[in-house]
């Protein structure tokens, strides 16, 4: 049918990961964008209005397997939009929380290079950045303010309340994202808090997550650079605990292909735990919607930290080694 | 490809309720329509022959899980049929029951204004109205009666016969329906049993759903009216239970808009258990596809019932209020 | 979008089963070929070069279920391929093992005169012919081979190592097949190994399994002559069982239609337990899409083989029989 566009991304990789625990070698999905399949449309509805939707699956392309019990579901996006052309855009659903979308990193998050996710350091899952949230109210500003945007969204779980122990689906909270593109330049600063209940040890209690992000990018032509600042902080049961996420990156584009590098750490600050990995790649573009591609990144721990590579296990403050070699084909 | 229409609803609200014990708000999927996504198609056969399927799978567009284990299926309706210009259609497969497909009421079965389904009253969830069926053979009349229509189904669970708790999965049973529809004038007739397991105390026992339905709708023009009398009665263990289902409504075109009211009762029959839905809504068309909508509604539970809607909590014999404003866009 | 085949199949049987236990009859799926649907695209890359995604996700249509817990998974087919006019094709991803691709059957394994697959008989569900494996590295030969083709794959499980109970998903091991393929006549030999973690007794235990094939059909116009013999082996603790399978079948060609027939057998090494079915079937074309069929098996168990027909029970050295009337439309 005319009003609908389906599109997708089928990405599989090879991961070697090596630990001074475990090694791993297998078959994985995603190592340069996240294996996908989606729906999506805009109706014009005359004098500048459009309405849209979206609805985005996530797969492992190595197993078949989608993301809820392993079966499809749009719990990557699941939106309808009202858009004006003055005013900007209402979305209503599931999508990204206004920090994620202030993530400015080389590899993104995904494969090997990915950048360093605050919740898992120290197996602290509770409080990182937020991906994304279900039950969300957006508000974007229009293309029309000279290169500023912004965005709003207040998310609330009405039904389902009690009791919510998953922050993504069941989530209370609200983001605000605001930032500057134009040419060359983009820039941002996003912040979000979230209010779910979680187990602690024997108790289910409320926890409370707030994430600020400060990042922007560079393109000076023969390269890009990109840098992002973070800080996650959880409390709970009047305790809190709080991570600092650094990232600095480049794009250098060679002919067809894309080479990409990064350090990026995240640093616990009421101890000594962290984690920096340094990560390069090679894009090879073989036409705009296929490529292949590789990525080497080395992950230093210090202290408590002990996250490890592609599966591979690692002792606390040990180092970590992984290599994804991989084919993404978008459609 | 030509032979597939991709189709589907991306329907968003925000649903308020009020009740006697608790409030809640929240956003909300399909408060005028069920979100749903399907792909069906029609292959002409020559001489009046049609061979055609149809899969539908729904949705929460708030947070974008599907209907089983919160993923994807076409349990909305899953069909492959054969048509006939002159003698009907054969269809197999999961689809609605006869009873369900005779519903005449201004809300239909969607949002704060939906019509009482018998099987909230009391907590009895076991005899109400049957939605769908699974593993069912259906004969519909062709289109060149007069006016008259008619359906029969029969369905039969087989390899996964036993145990068989779910009445929508696994229950065998028949349906029928007759009806007339000419210009502005429709009616219809229907009924149908189910027998399935279920656990009735400690005990699975089986169960022997029947479901009586009566309704029509006349168009003057200027507003429609819709009128429905339903009688659902559940047996297991010797003892029965009887419910009765009434439903007035109106609808009024205003300009691109569309005014809704009704009255909605469901009424046990050994108790003085009972509930009264009053509901008035509004629905703007922005386009043929896209609308906004709300819709108001009051609930009036006696003695035992305590229905209450939009996901507020209210008790025995109080009142219940709920409010939805929504986005529904059809692709 | 032009870069994406949306297809399917929507077949649905009405079943009926007779045992010496139990009978049994209702609605099934996939009586002549398995309810399908799914998305894949080949997109040219140039100078002989391409790439393709394949998609695809089974359900049962007489209730909409999908495989993974109820609901849709692309766990029929996941894959990613890069393909060269003169070297062949690399594939990534989850798809059929080299043994399963080469099965020489009049039924294939649909319908209740689906061919005997070893795992049936006495209850080994561990050994039998692998159908599927996910995390699997493939090449397959170009068509240039003047009717020569061969596959190699591999396949490992990286990050979901232990436990790996599901062969299927989390296996290591590998397969190949080689076979000529020209004009009436078509050979092939195929094997493969699988090592996987399972639950034996109150142990998990590693379990190798082994499986070869050697088949091939040969069409004399009036009619088609299709032969395999299969062994499939499992060794866990020290112990190992064995299995073998023959079938001879036959399809014949009359109008529009076609008949198909069948001797399958499945004996097992170290027992006398055996079971032989003969099956007889028609399928009527109604178009290049849509067909109805009705099959008849008959299935003789000899000493501790209970295998039973379309859902039907029946007991040790007893037979079975059963019967298909279906309507399979390809979308």
């Amino acid at each position: 049918q005319s009003s609908v566009t389906l599109f997708g991304i089928a990405d599989a990789t090879v991961q070697v990961g090596r630990g001074s625990v475990d090694n791993n070698v297998g078959l994985g999905s995603g190592g340069l964008s996240t294996s996908r399949i989606g729906f999506r449309g805009v109706e014009d509805l005359g004098g500048g209005l459009k309405a849209g939707f979206w609805l985005e699956a996530g797969y492992t392309l190595n197993n078949g397997n989608g993301q809820n019990s392993n079966a499809l579901a749009f719990t990557r996006r699941s939106t309808v939009s009202l858009m004006g052309d003055s005013w900007g855009e209402i979305r209503l659903g599931r999508d990204f929380t206004a920090p994620y979308n202030n993530l400015y990193d080389a590899f993104g998050d995904n494969g090997v290079g990915a950048i360093l996710e605050t919740q898992d350091l120290l197996g602290s899952t509770s409080y990182g950045l937020q991906t994304r949230t279900s039950n969300a109210v957006s508000y974007f500003t229009p293309k029309t303010l000279g290169g500023f945007f912004g965005q709003v969204q207040y998310y609330r779980n009405g039904r389902d309340a009690s009791p919510a122990t998953n922050r993504d689906q069941y989530g209370n909270g609200y983001g605000v994202r605001v930032g500057y593109e134009n040419g060359p330049v983009s820039v941002g600063v996003a912040y979000g808090e979230t209010d779910f209940s979680a187990t602690v040890g024997a108790l289910t209690t409320k926890v409370d997550t707030k994430n600020l992000n400060i990042g922007g990018s560079y393109d000076f032509g023969v390269a890009k650079l990109l840098v992002s600042v973070g800080q996650d902080k959880g409390e709970a049961l009047g305790e809190s605990a709080k991570t600092r996420l650094y990232t600095v990156g480049t794009t250098v584009p060679v002919g067809a292909g894309l080479i990409r590098a990064s350090w990026t750490r995240a640093s616990e600050k009421d101890s000594d735990a962290r984690a920096d990995k340094f990560a390069l790649g090679y894009v090879h573009n073989l036409s705009k919607r296929t490529a292949l591609y590789t990525t080497f990144a080395y992950l230093k721990n210090k202290d408590g930290s002990n996250l490890a590579l592609n599966g591979s296990v690692t002792g606390a403050g040990d180092s970590s080694k992984g290599l994804d070699i991989g084919l993404r084909h978008a459609f």
